[in-house]
């Protein structure tokens, strides 16, 4: 999508220097635009805990892009084998929701074991990796044009009124290699002349809707509002949503699904004012092994300091104000998951389907 | 409450000048700990609109106050009765949803009305601006000794172990003149000597619960944990809150309750995993007038700026830190209504009754 008029993806290889890897450092966004070099294992697996990247897709590429750069590394150290498995293993405890990263990592380490010796095991793994992101990129495309029957539908409900979508985090194209998965649908509104409006929840603690959706949204020119997380219930109540599509860190087959803290809460209002609750992702975003979604999902726990500060724009310069008393302590939930109960429909790459078990494995027989 | 050590309350009369009110200038807590001159009504109107002070029970007081001011100023004026009528419509429209701010205004004009002659005037409405912060208070201190009575069922059922309380934005002492209403049982049963712990929901955009609440627990010595306004619906899924007691800006003779943004999200979450969901209020605090809270109970929007920007301390300086993008616009509701269904009762200074209009009446039959 664009930056500033000039089309980007959110990580590719770079373009002089093939055994580097380029990502956007979406830390200071919107107030800064970086592009970092991201030449080794250790500053990719940074890259991921710190969230320089960050959203299940682009974790996903990330993991793949850090096991090519794994390789390069191992065909320099005594044993192959026992450096790639370091390396496994540390992209691996990066971040423990998101399942994409998981996924990732054991599609490198099957494609580098099928190749024999270290050049075609490094060749290998940069192809999977390139074709992770073009397959991510892909994936949301078509996340889109199924969203896109959706909104099509409510617009033509209320015709000449914009469509108010309510987003909560960033499931955009930052979140991604491209597109995004719960944006994808509203782009694909927007480029064919539907009038969208989304509302941006700040999503705190982070602020990945203030900083990163509303960024991305105004710079593809789609209309949007940024609320407070506490804002969702009310407009709801108010008929001032016609439809919540959130992205998803990791969903249950049974369809319960984990996402940014806060999400749950935003469907037990959809529910209660009836307004349709939507999920978009892509397929290597389903756990396949896990039934019960509230119970049995790992919830990652950040340092309580996410909380305990705000960071933003002050005097030109990025900087961190502190919210609380300094003696308060703080606890961080990264995320929670929202009861397959609560969602009215996925939408994946192969079309919309409900939460539940079912309909899910109907949609991907192969799983 | 004690601040330092030292025992306030959030609004008084100046020891050594009675024509001058003095308040705590709440916009920099926890950060800065100033004390406001207040010598005219234009300055309290400023006061309560500007939120120097704020929370149900401190605006009704403040406008108590604000009405003696006013005396003062109509008793130099060419005509009592028509500077006091402005002063009254200055003060109204300050803040629109809390219906305090329109008793105490309504009940100084009865009492000033009976009295003959400015001098009078002037003595009557110090002493009901006096008597409506003392009435505040023993209404608190009320509320306090009735949730003490559920916070001691609780504990019962799980001997030896802290009882977790969640809680929404500040009703504590400093939304009122002393004690608090949601705090008022907190403060009970923490000087009873029942282990409490509270989980405070930072409450954006304003940070009243990061700001006031944390900080006024924290100088009673009350254990607390800030957590974002999403946490909330995560911790009571996984069994970690006993209770939610939230305060009200205004309660229909029905058992809606408006209070901050969010709350409706807290009170879905607490219905969800069968968490009792009590909302604490002095009965000054009921609209005995309105019937369906949430169609009919004007919603303040506040400026946007408050959701762009956060606030708090940075390099020993309380500044403003932009968070999201200039050119993203973004909407500001203060409030929001949560149906009388979601709630399991209301905690009076009478004692505490079901969430609807014969219970509410039964309690205060000569409404």
């Amino acid at each position: 999508m664009n930056v500033n008029g000039v089309s980007y993806r959110t990580i590719w290889l770079k373009p002089d220097d093939a055994t580097t890897v380029q990502i956007i450092d979406q830390r200071n966004l919107p107030h800064e635009f970086n592009i970092e070099d991201i030449d080794s294992v250790e500053a990719m697996a940074r890259a991921i805990q710190e969230m320089h990247v960050r959203g299940a897709g682009l974790i996903g590429a990330a993991a793949g892009y850090g096991m090519y750069l794994a390789t390069l590394e191992a065909a320099k150290a005594p044993s192959f084998d026992e450096s790639l498995s370091q390396s496994y293993q540390k992209l691996k405890t990066t971040r423990p929701t998101a399942v994409n990263l998981v996924w990732a990592l054991d599609r490198q380490i099957k494609a580098i074991e099928e190749a024999m010796g270290p050049d075609a095991k490094i060749e290998i793994a940069k192809a999977a990796a390139q074709e992770i992101a073009d397959e991510d990129a892909a994936y949301c495309r078509r996340i889109g044009e199924h969203g896109l029957e959706l909104l099509q539908e409510i617009a033509e409900a209320k015709p000449g009124e914009p469509i108010n979508i309510l987003t909560h985090c960033n499931a955009g194209w930052l979140a991604f290699v491209d597109y995004g998965s719960a944006t994808a649908p509203i782009y694909a509104a927007h480029d064919v002349g539907i009038p969208v409006h989304v509302y941006v929840d700040e999503t705190r603690p982070r602020n990945q809707g203030a900083r990163l959706t509303a960024w991305e949204l105004g710079q593809h020119g789609v209309h949007h509002t940024l609320i407070a997380d506490n804002a969702g219930g009310h407009l709801m109540q108010h008929g001032l949503v016609d439809i919540v599509i959130t992205g998803t860190d990791r969903t249950a087959v049974s369809g319960d699904v984990a996402n940014k803290i806060g999400t749950y809460l935003k469907a037990l209002a959809a529910e209660d004012n009836k307004v349709p609750f939507y999920v978009a992702l892509p397929s290597s975003t389903f756990d396949w092994q896990i039934q019960d979604g509230v119970n049995e999902i790992p919830i990652e726990q950040r340092g309580g300091g996410e909380v305990s500060y705000a960071q933003g724009l002050c005097d030109g310069k990025v900087k961190r104000v502190r919210l609380s008393p300094e003696t308060s302590p703080a606890a961080n939930y990264a995320f929670d998951v929202t009861p397959a109960r609560l969602v009215t429909g996925l939408i994946t790459e192969r079309g919309i389907c409900q939460a539940n078990e079912a309909a899910i494995r109907a949609l991907f027989p192969e799983k």
